[in-house]
């Protein structure tokens, strides 16, 4: 049996969307799901005042008996609580995968930089709400079951890191921002516009000297704009990696969407959980 | 005389907007306004292509019979001319003010990290169309006509620069970005929500170690979201300032409004043109 606690760092879900991704854990008998009571919590934008996040956080990630922490969703959030929960990590947390995306890469990161467990991006609960989002889940359910993931041979055994396009840009520089050198760094962006995208290239490449290069996964639901940009994404990700000397590796198949792939902060060895 | 060089390093303006300025700018004998022709140029969301702009920009900044260059307006662009811009500026540079905000930050921030000229925070064309704009506008055509501003007594001959929040957190750790140690920074936005001004603080306050103090402008047109945030931007200010052991001074009187002050870069010693 794998022990999956979840619980929402940022903003949180109904027991509904609860009771919908556990009926489909059913699928995995190895599987038990425990959704954190926190998780339906809500005060103001969160999921409960920062230290009842911290708090819960901490309750899973504690737990020797919890294989894997799994984040409800994203919103915004877990970036209030990262460096507290980091700090007040226990042993239990050291074996543990840490499974999420967009606004959970916060604490991805922070503790992939700390060392702390298994950073892993990849589709949340909430998930479910999107078209095709049985399958988003579902593969993070089989990962957490302990399936293997179909391996990137284009990484070349380079580790890999994945985030959030505005999430990265908030890491860099920050007490939770991991050494990226030698990394294949992929980012993927939603809602915003085409001219903050360029804005976002233009910081983060000025932090990511020494990776090994940027992919770039989808960017969805740019809104319209009063003029045209005039660019798209993929020539935005080039113009701004060519400036910066930052080898660009092509597409990522990481984005707000139910194709979403898994990704494994490090190198592709361990691909799959213990 | 004093000879105002205005061009556009993000987006355009109209002929029939320079013109309403420099009829109000004949309210003050001693200014010659030239507009320079690229700030009519419009492709994509750009006044002009990269190369074009720039070159407007030294065109100003070389010309030793021009006293100031003066910004168009904002909007997004100049931080991809900014640090070319910077390093062929020539000695005529050196004698100018430079008069701007919001996008045009970038360029203030890296001229002030060079040494090159006075940036000044303040009103732009483009403000011309806002409620009260006249009387914006009247600002800086005064300032740059040589009458003094208002001391800020406040600020106790410590140094003190202005930004939009949004530019200062992508300015932070880039080539753009002078060092602030005893500044009192002042930040403002506009439209953006209270959980990105959350984070865009999350951010800034970890880049901000040293300054002497931190003081916010206004915050206007915050859209609404689908859940209130829970706090207002001075407890969102308060809050992050308080975690990285920066002082809160309290409030500054700019925004991206007709209010907007003038804030010369630097100490207050010389708030004044020569």
């Amino acid at each position: 049996m794998s022990r999956i606690a979840i619980c929402a760092p940022a903003t949180p879900i109904t027991r509904e969307l609860a009771e919908r991704v556990s009926a489909l854990a059913a699928e995995f008998p190895s599987l038990e799901l425990a959704f954190h009571e926190q998780c339906f919590v809500e005060q103001g934008h969160f999921a409960g005042a920062d230290e009842l996040r911290l708090a819960a956080l901490l309750d899973c990630a504690s737990d020797p008996a919890v294989d894997a922490v799994w984040f409800a969703r994203g919103g915004y959030g877990a970036n209030r609580i990262a460096s507290a929960a980091i700090s007040r990590m226990g042993p239990a947390a050291r074996d543990k995968a840490f499974l999420g995306y967009s606004d959970a890469g916060y604490l991805l990161a922070g503790l992939y930089r700390a060392g702390i467990g298994r950073s892993v991006h990849g589709p949340m609960p909430m998930d479910l709400r999107r078209d095709g989002g049985e399958q988003a889940v579902r593969r993070s359910l089989a990962f957490l079951a302990g399936e293997p993931i179909e391996p990137d041979h284009s990484l070349a055994q380079r580790p890999v890191v994945a985030f959030n396009l505005m999430t990265l840009a908030m890491l860099c520089g920050t007490d939770l921002m991991p050494d990226l050198a030698g990394h294949v760094v992929m980012v993927e962006e939603v809602a915003e516009h085409l001219y903050a995208i360029d804005r976002l290239f233009f910081h983060v490449t000025q932090h990511l000297g020494g990776i090994a290069g940027l992919r770039l996964g989808r960017v969805s639901d740019v809104p319209e704009n009063d003029r045209p940009f005039g660019a798209q994404p993929e020539e935005i990700a080039r113009y701004w990696c060519a400036r910066a000397g930052i080898p660009y590796l092509g597409s990522a198949d990481i984005g707000h969407d139910a194709q979403n792939r898994i990704v494994p902060f490090g190198v592709a060895a361990s691909q799959r959980l213990p």
